[in-house]
């Protein structure tokens, strides 16, 4: 053996001395907290409780509308617990196989189908969807495809007879319906969509074609094992002639059989990142005929003396991807309010550090989950004020045509710049609530890996983002042109009559910083913001001009991309303000408030170096306004625990031990892996593969190991 | 059919006629493009290549370290692609079970070690090691952890005695060692590990123990199902007293039967995020007796005669964590190539838009995936640099104790910030590299959701990388005030014997934009904002005072972490620079340079908000960055489809045919999405709980569906 020799120079042993600091060993085996079987973790939460300076109660109530809906709710989850079929088998799906997980969501929906039928009471029947869809992804996606866009497009775009044709078989499940736009080759792009549907005078029907292999349908959900029917956007030809875009209703397998009928190719896309319990699919279509009256006729129509009457506009055709992008509102919630309260309760109860510190308090912990726990506040609030709006225009689509394509513009600007601004920032939540959980969230037991394999879809399907925050940035650019030419823009964009004036401050008016805390004040630095950016990139595109247009587009997409954002933040900030009005007497509405002033503060942080590049700011105010978001974030974390508590999620729905209600969590984690673990006899390949090697006789006459 | 009512008012319809510009549909599906079953792609790729700046094949040379690896590492794969034993069964592992993936990996291990034994070339068996790494991360892992982290332990912890016994096994796979540090309750702080080796002197024995649920080891790779052996971190009793933490070899199973020995329970932990193939486990000790000369001896020791000797710094325990850092640049490599190549490949062979531009003109795509591909390079020479730098150091544990530990502070430093900052930067990239693929990055078939899978653990494992982030900061803290006190400091932060003169320019000398293209240049600001921030925070700590120092130490956090960044990139871009020199007179220095030029430019704008606030910088040169940043992107997009090229990573390792060589991407996709599906038959569970659905009576005499 080398011992060391002669002692290190002193210089040398001061900076060892120093890094040991950090790294001595100290006799902690005995010391308080975690380090034994007797848990600190319930005590933690209790504690965390007990100091809640709302009423967690009443929180609850303002997320789920009301009383009588937690109760129902609760419920609901009481079923789901009890009920053998939708419950799921091992109490999580992360050890299934794909095939195991496609028919428990099946038989899930079979049976939710069957309780639905048996229900009274509407609200029940709501909230049955609304437990499911916090416990099953991959049921809500199913659902979502046949409830949402299957009967959307029946809606927006069938024809009063054609909607009583097919309602109550929809309502039912007596067809099960999937929505074949994507191509493999293309996607958020439209316009390039190959598929045909091209009309036959012979016979009044439309024959349905893929012409080629970037043709396929691709990702359609359900399309993959399941679904009986599709609409299918087709590019539609009459005579010859490309009459643009429509949908129509392909049946693909015999409700009987469940065999694919005629002309039509149908397979399952196999293993994807997340949502393994939906079958997404591909179809082909090989001259597939089906009778002119499946063509959705509400806009455009055939009628039976062969006359094609075309959609009074074109955007009519896309109106269906409005709602689908507010989703994301209610889909993000689902999802992050369960990472949430995983990452809040595991970082009260987990201790670390010099002083066994909860992790919580740590400043960066702090930083890294505060924001989005306000996050889901938002979206709850947002998301109704939005639902709200959106089934007031979709109303007008079976009453008032003329209202109707008034309102879709703005609904399109703003859901396309949501959809793009938002789920980006899921993203970043979801990966924050995985880091906060140390290794412990790489474990599928613990759900966040799951939860973000399963929202990963959502910032490019549906319009990849890129995509949709440039249609954001599109419409803003318009909007200022019609400003400018003294037309009176409304909604999100009414900020524009103004812009003249609003540019021309061009310094803050910043005095105290209680100014920070207050919307209005926010709102007009986020406005000046887009102003300012909209009028610069506005000049630069005029002056590129027509003919150079697209190329100074591409040489400006990061910034135009950047003002989309902030005019996505602020309005979703305004709506949010708008939306807690309604709680203006509730106990919690001082907490909503104090959300909504993290979330305000997040965002300037978010977009402070274009402020201090514009000399709006100078470094004083980036440093009050970092100061303060560190002040914000540190006292939201005093209510941490009660915030996500307020969220009610069972523990058999979060199925994630690290996350459970009573903080005792390492019997609960160890028992889950234990459960996963069939047996401790040695693997079935170890006499194969490992055996051979360790017992493999050693060259000469070398001591062996010590074995 | 309710049909549209009176047209819009004049300014919606303007409105209308905006959004319609942008969604217009256009007879397009005979377009030039992709739109038809004649790929475009293989074209595109080979203008990409035909424009190339620089000789791939002497890109690819540097980045192997010469010719003759370079044909290694060639053979290698046709060895992998041809031997039934080393490559996937079905061509890729996504499709597997668990129990599959894992007995396929021990598989090729059995079989890489059988191939390795008969290699007279040890640069061929590297070069199949090295191989593999990139074909599979689990193989990749399981080596890890038995050549790596448990040999590193007997070559650092072990006296030559030890390593006589040990290493002949070791490298035969006649144990399978692993490497039993982290703990269920206690992962980045090893002060509070809790298992024990308490000293018997009745017997000469070490007894260790877990003597509580969260004192078991947890995440463990391969003890799960194989590991024979392990070394174990415990604190070490004698007598009574604790002597803290010090290094055990126990055996835990029965090479023969594969049963786990007396005292020893071992289990699998189940379901991951990635890495499926590599079998983590955990392990509790009851009382398991070894023998005293299984306490790993070079440092610290215990004699014969039950005289304890402690190591002379107990910092040397945790000497095996610096290279294990180290790694994240080599293993980021692997993971990081692959995607970019599915990346940049698929950025060139995607048509969509306007004009079927190919994605990868886009502005936004080349800010998102450029950095990353200058980013591996930079990777892979720093990698260079310092594992020569490691193995000087680790040399000197075996012969020179004191030039060791002089050298250990600064390399723990690099190490802590080095991991912190790369590893968090990979995942981004990896995300951008994702959303850059559309939708079919959600294709488990296109590979990059599972690398994404397989890298998580990065963040976290080895060290939390929060807590890294802290060390670092905590070693800068240490080393102004070393340099406060007049004593010289060396390696990355010599930068402090002169930081009273560094701030003292408060400025930026900038004049040119050509001044961000010299590397001296970028290095002096960075300097400036390290040397800057570290005396801003060290005056607040020392402020502070000792009693309250590590609660300021939490309420600076934040900026802590960052100062960490800052350093970590300034140190990693100086390497760079270091490291291209050997290649100064290859034809492709002057790519090396531009891209480190770019990442130079990255790092000012990534903390553009610091130099804005500390007035450094003002509104100008913060847009003279950014343009920049577009301008030196949308450079490098000419060469990086032969940048990915470059790495030469055949198309049966990337596992992904949107990132295929030749481009003809569509057939390829379409083909692994068939293989996968086992049938077009209706799923088994049809008839379970569709079709009783789908064929339920309708109630009364409504119409039926048109089925």
């Amino acid at each position: 053996m080398s011992s060391p020799s002669e002692p290190a120079s002193t210089v040398a042993a001061a900076r060892l001395a120093a890094v040991q600091s950090q790294l001595t060993v100290q006799p902690c085996f005995n010391r308080h907290a975690i380090h034994n079987d007797q848990p600190t973790g319930p005590a933690d939460l209790a504690r965390e409780r007990a100091n809640a300076s709302f009423p967690v109660d009443e929180m609850t109530k303002v997320l789920f509308r009301g009383e009588e809906n937690v109760k129902a709710l609760q419920l609901a989850f009481q079923t789901i617990q009890r009920d053998p079929a939708l419950r799921m088998d091992k109490g999580h799906h992360y050890d299934l196989t794909r095939a195991e997980d496609r028919e428990m969501t099946m038989r899930q929906i079979a049976r939710a189908v069957e309780l639905n039928k048996h229900m009274k009471d509407r609200r029940q029947a709501q909230a049955l969807f609304k437990a499911m869809s916090f416990y099953t992804e991959s049921f809500s996606m199913r659902i979502y495809v046949h409830e949402m866009l299957f009967r959307q497009a029946l809606t927006l775009f069938g024809t009063a007879e054609q909607q009583d044709q097919w309602m109550d078989d929809i309502n039912n499940w007596r067809v099960i319906g999937c929505f074949a736009m994507t191509e493999l080759g293309h996607s958020s792009n439209l316009r390039g969509l190959e598929t045909t549907s091209t009309y036959d005078r012979a016979t009044s029907e439309f024959v349905i074609h893929s012409p080629s292999l970037t043709a396929t349908k691709w990702w359609i959900g359900m399309s993959g094992e399941t679904a009986t029917h599709t609409v299918a956007i087709c590019q539609t030809i009459i005579d010859g002639e490309n009459h643009g875009i429509n949908w129509f209703i392909v049946p693909l397998r015999d409700p009987k059989t469940g065999r694919l009928l005629p002309g039509v190719t149908c397979g399952d896309i196999g293993h994807k990142a997340g949502r393994q319990g939906l079958d997404n699919g591909w179809i082909q279509f090989t001259s597939v005929r089906i009778p002119r009256q499946n063509m959705l006729m509400r806009w455009a129509s055939m009628s039976s003396e062969g006359v094609f009457t075309p959609s009074p506009s074109p955007v009519l055709s896309y109106a269906t991807l409005i709602p689908e992008r507010f989703s994301i509102l209610g889909g993000s919630q689902a999802i992050l309010s369960q990472a949430l309260t995983i990452a809040v309760r595991y970082g009260a109860v987990r201790r670390q550090g010099n002083h066994d510190e909860q992790i919580l308090d740590y400043q960066t912990h702090q930083t890294s989950l505060m924001p989005g726990l306000a996050f889901i506040y938002l979206l709850n609030v947002v998301d109704r004020v939005l639902c709200e709006k959106w089934e007031e225009v979709a109303g007008y689509a079976q009453t008032d045509a003329g209202a109707f394509l008034k309102e879709i513009p703005d609904q399109h600007g703003v859901s396309a710049g949501f959809k793009g601004a938002l789920a980006w920032y899921v993203t970043d939540v979801l990966e924050n609530c995985r880091r906060a959980c140390g290794g412990h969230a790489y474990s599928s037991y613990n759900a966040i890996a799951g939860l973000t394999g399963d929202f990963g879809v959502m910032t490019t399907g549906g319009g990849d983002n890129v995509v949709l925050m440039q249609q954001s940035a599109r419409y803003l650019m318009s909007a200022l042109k019609w400003a400018d030419e003294g037309q009176e823009v409304t909604g999100s964009v009414s900020y524009f009559n103004d812009y003249k004036a609003t540019i021309a401050n061009n310094k803050t008016t910043y005095q105290d910083p209680r100014d920070l805390l207050q919307h209005k004040f926010v709102v007009d630095v986020l406005t000046w913001a887009c102003a300012k950016k909209a009028v610069d990139l506005g000049a630069k595109l005029a002056e590129a001009g027509k003919a150079e247009f697209d190329q100074a587009w591409n040489e400006n997409q990061t910034e135009l991309v950047r003002l989309a954002d902030v005019h996505a933040w602020r309005y979703f900030l305004i709506l949010y303000q708008r939306g807690i009005q309604r709680e203006k007497k509730s106990v919690v509405y001082p907490m909503l408030v104090k959300m909504g002033q993290l979330m305000s503060t997040f965002v300037l942080r978010k977009h402070l170096d274009l402020f201090l590049e514009e000399n709006y700011f100078d470094g004083t105010h980036a440093k009050v306004i970092r100061q303060l978001f560190l002040d914000q974030c540190k006292d939201l974390r005093k209510d941490a625990v009660p915030l996500v508590d307020a969220w009610a999620i069972p523990d058999f729905v979060l199925k994630a031990p690290i996350g459970k209600y009573d903080g005792n969590i390492y019997p609960a984690y160890f028992g889950t892996v234990n459960a996963a673990q069939k047996s401790f006899e040695p693997p079935a390949y170890w006499h194969k593969y490992a055996a051979p090697l360790l017992n493999a006789p050693r060259p000469g006459a070398k001591k062996g190991c010590n074995c």
